[in-house]
């Protein structure tokens, strides 16, 4: 039966399935209250106000953001608590003071000395303590100080002694997303807590403070089986999950509640190919899947209602042409799909695919209401 | 010498080299003149109404969109030729006919006799002839009719006893983008060429018109030696170029119009990485050198001034963090790059990286002068 409220839609667009999105919410945070941590979610997913005011319990913080122009608008909409996390440049400190100066608590990361003397001088020049996380690197994955860096004291104490705020360590464990399965999942969380604990222990040992102790990343937050010592948790993906995080067991397919709606444009019979108006524009270049234990291509292809079609995937993308297959190697077969049928694509990974999109039709939990639409943004 | 016109640029940004992009605009047009066909450019790569001034050489036209969107922003500028070259879903007629009622005369693309009979329907219904090509398919890219197929002529029936206007016949050599130097490249221009000169001949043979004859891939557009029988050709990402051009000998790395301004926010020196704010979202996902001869990582890392520094490269990339390293398997040497410095991004694919920013920051041809600022437009 076709969804009349889809219809009018143009394709390829974004939909959000409200319900799911609510569940996935509900599930981390039931998961953070067990553990005894406080959330600051991740609003480098869903980048839209209105999504936002799901994510945040409260609607005013705290929040983890991965751009500045992100802190801007959740600012300018009234979140106040706000943590940028990626490292500072001394070129970026301006936009970081009109920010406090607007009334939002912004907290930047760094992890040299060169960026604490220069988040120093600023705090010190604007009359603004900015407060700052260390940022810690548990698994090799990026940036961060290994727990066992001595710059971590040094970092401390120019944050600590000069205009500034220290106001803990920071921990990603990015790595986890390659990590398949609950249990290995858990050992990253673990080592993921221990890297941060031991450097807060390592900073109040040298006589300086270190209230907040954060760790986070999807797999490792709904892993985790303690986190004595942290204090907060963020996260961004479980909001919407995707096929990456299916993938290593950290969802199941049904909890995703991203897709994007498409219309079949042709067919080229003999290769058993059905065209579709959603290619990497609409999907993202995101190949996420590709070095997992499953190949999705582009996304798994599922009717009207987002129902997945067994074994159906966007095999090929070029910009504006999704080709959808049956999956190599299985003896799926290809359904009848009449030139103009609408279909809903999973993908690979929300956060890429969400962000080829200006705005979410959002399909709401009541059955049969009228859909929402939430404006996003990008940009820096 | 740092550049003060890029100082108070918030990174990461997107350049724009507005000597380079002439350049590469004028060397396509020499070409088509040479080979005696007229250009239809393919505006998909820059989506900005003052890049097309430049492109198109009377500003009206003739242009090319992959989307309904740029259709309606490019008629809004005062472009009235224009070809929508994705296949028609006929929900989608409704807006092709709005913009004929503006002025504009949009041309649909299409390779079946149920999207022909739609677009005959709704041009009967709206008394408006809707011009249409008949896509073919010369190298098994995605979609089109290869050049045999009996369709071919039954759809041009449809469209010109129909109430629509057959216009002709369109390839698009998709497959050239892995054909390595010019006398590869040649060759699938001669596929292409053939493949639609053939249609266009069956056609009139059938006692069916058939005025334009279009091909175009911005290899192929480079290389084809002879065009008889065509009338124009198509190309886009000619005009900015990118790391997948250079790689297959369409153009050389100076050629590059785009590039990602970025700033240094850290460092893992045991690793030897320099870390930079320009991740995936500035770059975008596409990593189409990966299957190249020389896989360039997520681009060439230049100075400020976009002279390429040897060796290196984009390594890796998160969201909003992008790891420099030298190439692997090189003897370069990582230069001195402190937090603060500004560098240079050449793109994979110029399409892709575009597509993840709002404006284009424009480096003007007269020495010194102040940036421009071009808007750019996304979505449906």
């Amino acid at each position: 039966m076709n969804d009349l409220r889809l219809a009018p839609l143009p394709t390829p667009c974004l939909l959000l399935d409200e319900a799911k999105m609510k569940r996935n919410i509900d599930r981390l945070s039931a998961r953070a209250a067990r553990l005894g941590v406080s959330e600051r979610p991740h609003l480098k997913t869903v980048k839209s106000v209105e999504a936002a005011r799901y994510v945040l319990k409260d609607g005013t913080g705290p929040a983890t953001v991965s751009t500045l122009a992100e802190a801007e608008v959740f600012a300018a909409a009234g979140i106040s608590d706000i943590c940028y996390a990626v490292g500072i440049a001394p070129g970026k400190l301006e936009r970081v003071l009109n920010l406090h100066r607007a009334g939002c608590r912004l907290t930047v990361l760094l992890d040299s000395a060169v960026q604490a003397q220069a988040v120093a001088e600023a705090s010190r020049a604007a009359g603004i303590a900015i407060p700052a996380m260390i940022e810690i690197d548990s698994d090799g994955h990026r940036s961060g100080l290994t727990p066992d860096d001595p710059a971590l004291i040094e970092i401390g104490r120019i944050l600590h002694e000069g205009c500034a705020e220290l106001e803990g360590v920071l921990c990603h464990a990015g790595e986890s997303y390659h990590a398949v399965g609950r249990a290995t999942q858990a050992e990253f969380a673990e080592i993921e807590r221990h890297a941060v604990v031991t450097c807060a222990e390592a900073l109040r040992a040298a006589g300086l403070p270190c209230p907040a102790v954060s760790v986070g990343s999807s797999p490792t937050a709904h892993a985790a089986k303690d986190l004595t010592g942290v204090t907060e948790m963020r996260a961004g993906v479980y909001v919407f999950f995707d096929l990456v995080m299916a993938g290593i067991g950290v969802c199941e397919v049904d909890d995703i509640a991203l897709s994007v709606l498409t219309t079949v444009i042709g067919h080229q019979t003999a290769k058993n190919w059905t065209i579709v108006d959603a290619g990497w524009m609409a999907m993202s270049r995101d190949r996420g899947t590709a070095a997992q234990a499953v190949d999705q291509g582009y996304g798994i292809v599922c009717d009207e209602a987002g129902i997945p079609i067994p074994d159906l995937i966007v095999l090929q993308a070029n910009q504006e042409h999704g080709v959808v297959a049956i999956r190599p190697g299985s003896n799926g077969t290809m359904p009848d799909l009449p030139v103009g049928t609408l279909l809903r694509i999973l993908p690979n990974h929300a956060c890429a695919t969400a962000a080829q999109h200006g705005r979410y039709h959002v399909l709401p939990e009541q059955d049969g209401a009228d859909l929402m639409t939430w404006e996003r943004f990008g940009g820096w």
